[in-house]
């Protein structure tokens, strides 16, 4: 592990007395940590990953198998009753889907055989549902969001959500869209300018893997307002912001009279900062669902991410709604 | 009337094609202005609407008087069946009131003596509201905002709402406030710094006067999240900026393991544009519930006004489902 | 000639009053308008200027020999004594250039026989220096900044100038990295994304045209402070902005002991309004020049340019000293 | 001494790491720390510095006397052949000065009786000038900008520079406005916000002590443009901002054919580490002065001050100009 002082500096973020007082706990757990799979994890990922040689060259049924063994270890080793299994790896590229994926009859037998038939974010969906643990993807990456993973998710009786954890720039979009509609100002563009100097920037300066996060940012307004506006996004990695993203958006709206107006603003968050406690509070969720018998998508959890499975609703406030009912519906 | 091009060139809005189109409509409903009365509304307030010598020197309760028989000339002249009255005044400083205007029996007898009993906007309020007609205060003046003036409307069945119509600066905070809160990232301090060049913007250069506005909008926050942070709101007079309102506010949080970030947002926005839409909205709402046989506070209008009469609620989208609520039940 | 209105409502600039006072001027220049030419100019240029098929079926030397006529027709229809030929054409593809290029002897011949030889901006240099008047290039295509075309000027007894207009977020850029430099601020990386809606802004969406452009906003930093920063520069195009070009810059730098500090400006400027002036400058430059019998490049107009022609300087400040020390030396 | 642990949480600044290579130094250097004197500071610095009761009673003449046996001291101590004193305490309210400051003669015999003769910034100055040593003024108190103090210089043969350090906002004024002059891009108004949470700002919280710091800031633009624009400058302690200077600057202005146009910028910077290196600079250059025998203002400081004693210049290039001359003439 790292020395305090270099993670305080990479991160810009963590004090060096932070880590030291965390350090007993973080080797603890650094025990359980292991080579993954980058399966179709386009080429940016696969150059900063670096695995072994033998993990590289295994098949998508290995990979599956061996995240499988080490779950269950994981499981076994701190005597858990439950695991949860949560996405938070890099962004892949878009990755196409078709017939074979649109149930476990077409998909279980090409397991066997085809190499690239799923992304790494999917093999780890596929290894967690199929144990009957709960997978939340906080990527835009395909994770469990194909047919015969919600099939797998049925059959195993677990639950999966997604996807891509909504943290910054995009959680204003939700916010404020709705402020726009509500008020009858017309949305003529809005363009949202995000940089930020962290492995995530590093991964997402790669095109095609910047192309998946685009397309969950971009969505998000036109969702809500019930028309496009034009709209822009961009990401690009500035290595001095280490991990401080900052978004500048350009919202330009028509008014009374047909008035132009404008509103900016520029947003300076620590990504990892803001992920944190989102991800420890679906894991939460996600372990309350499965220990009341849920299955399938949990659509409840809508707020929490910039492209929601198994619901259109993208207005954040009504999406907490959709928390707060659910969780004063579940705890008596 | 002013020239199309001299009300373009001061307002920096209007063009002179649009002012042309509606010149016979605005010269038909210019009949109707009248002089109005600036009874304890401040000397800056005074100095620039520079009345005639008699409107001064009239007494309270002949301002009253005068202030009814015009709108009974305006409801003849147009042949209506309702009228609803409209504070779009310039903000008067802070009024105190007391136990005189704690009921109609205390405030009717001293009506007849004291002159420094209420404000013009009062006065408005108090003659709109004895004819049984709805008053609808979009300034933070006082209004119709004491006990005896609601007294009044009971008295009289009908209705009034208020106040400070929320078009720009306060309106985000009411929609990003709830966002912090929701996600747990605690406001440190909130710093808005509004400039703007306009008739209303010479007004509120007067601290006294000033003074009511920032109570307006400054305790938003605080009652949307539960704690005080520290705030500051300042308003200055810029005059090239004529019409347009701009707004910069600075919010710093904190987030998970205590990391300080920082949201800036940068408002343009027209402010007679931003109102108008919402004046024609109130006054059709109000009519309704005129007609309907309402009696009281309309609080169902809180999305409307920076402090909203008889409500707590500040959270832009809890407001908002109020109106909702209110709407759908009585469209039948 | 389009009417006032529908010219104001296209730049959402330009008021009705103003056209219509403008419009006989106007009109009397409006008779001097000529097709042009836009060989090589890239496919988003001769999609836009949509030009008769005689014009695109031209040679190389027809089209000069054509723009040479209309330069004297022009000239003698006015009955005017020197003529001056500035570039505010739309932005080209960069065009590479070869030894062809670099002298007379060399391209006159392949004047005759080559058609991917120059492209539009250079044809109307060639045709403006061979004619013996000056000629300003405003933007960032080849013009006159190749070999041949500064021997042309030499021979021709004429002078030139470029490239590129400095007229916002690049003109900031040479006037702010001074200010780092001389405070031994050390810029980390300098990121700038530019919006627009206008003509200019529909080329520079071709991206093969947006480079030209790149090369010359990117490059004023580094020539300034000594070193290569990061940088990075954004150029979109939002058809709701109009003429209105909005430029959000983040400059990151460090100072004392390492601290990183940051510097955000947003820029709202109507290009077309920053531009003219400057044209107007550079023409009265030009001719007094020319008048005073100077030859070649006019390094003294480095303050206009975004990439001065003949001088490595960038720092504005010293441009301008440049310039006034040329002022001041030929008024006598 | 604090903890570093406390110095780092108190400026939001220092890494423990840093201030714990630096302890030995600065402890060595600690011990030549003193109780000051806030003589006539105004009553919220008094309040902060809350020194010992006999500090308090002492007379001005007293103060002198003592702030020169601390410079001895320190000198002998140390075996320094020179000392400069540098004003870097807190901004005291504007001191009103009179005849009785016009000159030795008439200074000296008041020094023994008039107890509001002069503020703690002009005793340091006085008790500096007296020994021969340069004084430099970093804030915009009195100091020694009054004849009989420049007087004392020219006696003691020694010098002097102001006042007030030019470290953020200010310095992008003097930079920025150059540029509007030199495009004709007439200024309307200059709006700048500025909010930070140090112990400069709990006493700039003072209206009093604000007054000094605002007129020193609000002057730089009309000096620079030659008219006065509308100009506007607020100062806010906003505690959760530590060392951290937000400076927002909305500059309106106008181009050609009356376009009204916007700049807008963000200052996000840390006031001690940009004061830091100016103050050693400004160190080092008073004593290569005090070396070279000059005596009397060193006005080519002037690029380091938001008001330059002795000059007009705030233009901040020519500024630097006059230093750069000055450093190139006298190294030989």
């Amino acid at each position: 592990m790292d020395t305090a002082r270099e993670l305080h500096q990479r991160s810009n973020i963590f004090e060096p007395d932070m880590i030291e007082a965390c350090r007993p706990d973080l080797e603890r757990w650094a025990t359980n940590i292991r080579p993954g799979t980058v399966h179709n994890a386009g080429p940016t990922i696969s150059r900063l990953a670096d695995l072994p040689q033998a993990r590289q060259a295994e098949s998508v049924r290995q990979a599956i198998d061996r995240i499988q063994d080490d779950v269950r270890a994981f499981q076994a080793g701190h005597k858990l009753d439950l695991v949860v299994v949560v996405n938070v790896a890099s962004t892949e590229p878009p990755f196409p889907i078709d017939e074979t994926h649109g149930s476990m009859e077409n998909l279980l037998p090409a397991l066997e055989k085809r190499q690239a038939l799923l992304p790494a974010s999917s093999l780890y969906a596929w290894a967690a549902l199929d144990l009957g643990w709960p997978y939340i993807n906080f990527t835009p990456s395909l994770g469990a969001s194909f047919p015969a993973a919600l099939e797998l998710a049925q059959e195993r009786q677990t639950v999966t959500g997604g996807k891509d954890g909504k943290t910054g720039e995009t959680l204003l979009k939700a916010v404020l869209a709705p402020m726009f509609a509500n008020r009858n100002l017309r949305i003529l563009s809005w363009v949202g300018h995000n940089i930020f100097g962290n492995r995530d920037g590093l991964v997402l300066d790669d095109p095609k893997n910047k192309e998946s996060k685009i397309r969950t940012k971009d969505q998000v307004i036109s969702q809500i307002v019930g028309y496009k506006p034009q709209t822009h996004v961009s990401i690009e990695y500035i290595e001095s912001l280490d991990d401080w993203k900052t978004a500048w958006d350009h919202i330009h709206f028509r008014g009374f009279l047909g008035v132009k107006m404008a509103l900016q603003f520029t947003w300076q968050g620590c990504d990892s900062i803001l992920a944190a406690p989102l991800v420890l509070d679906l894991a939460r969720l996600a372990l309350l669902s499965k220990r009341r018998g849920e299955t399938g998508i949990l659509k409840h959890l809508a707020c929490f991410f910039k492209s929601p499975m198994g619901v259109e609703e993208n207005d954040f406030f009504k999406q907490w709604a959709m928390l707060e009912d659910y969780v004063l519906s579940t705890t008596v």
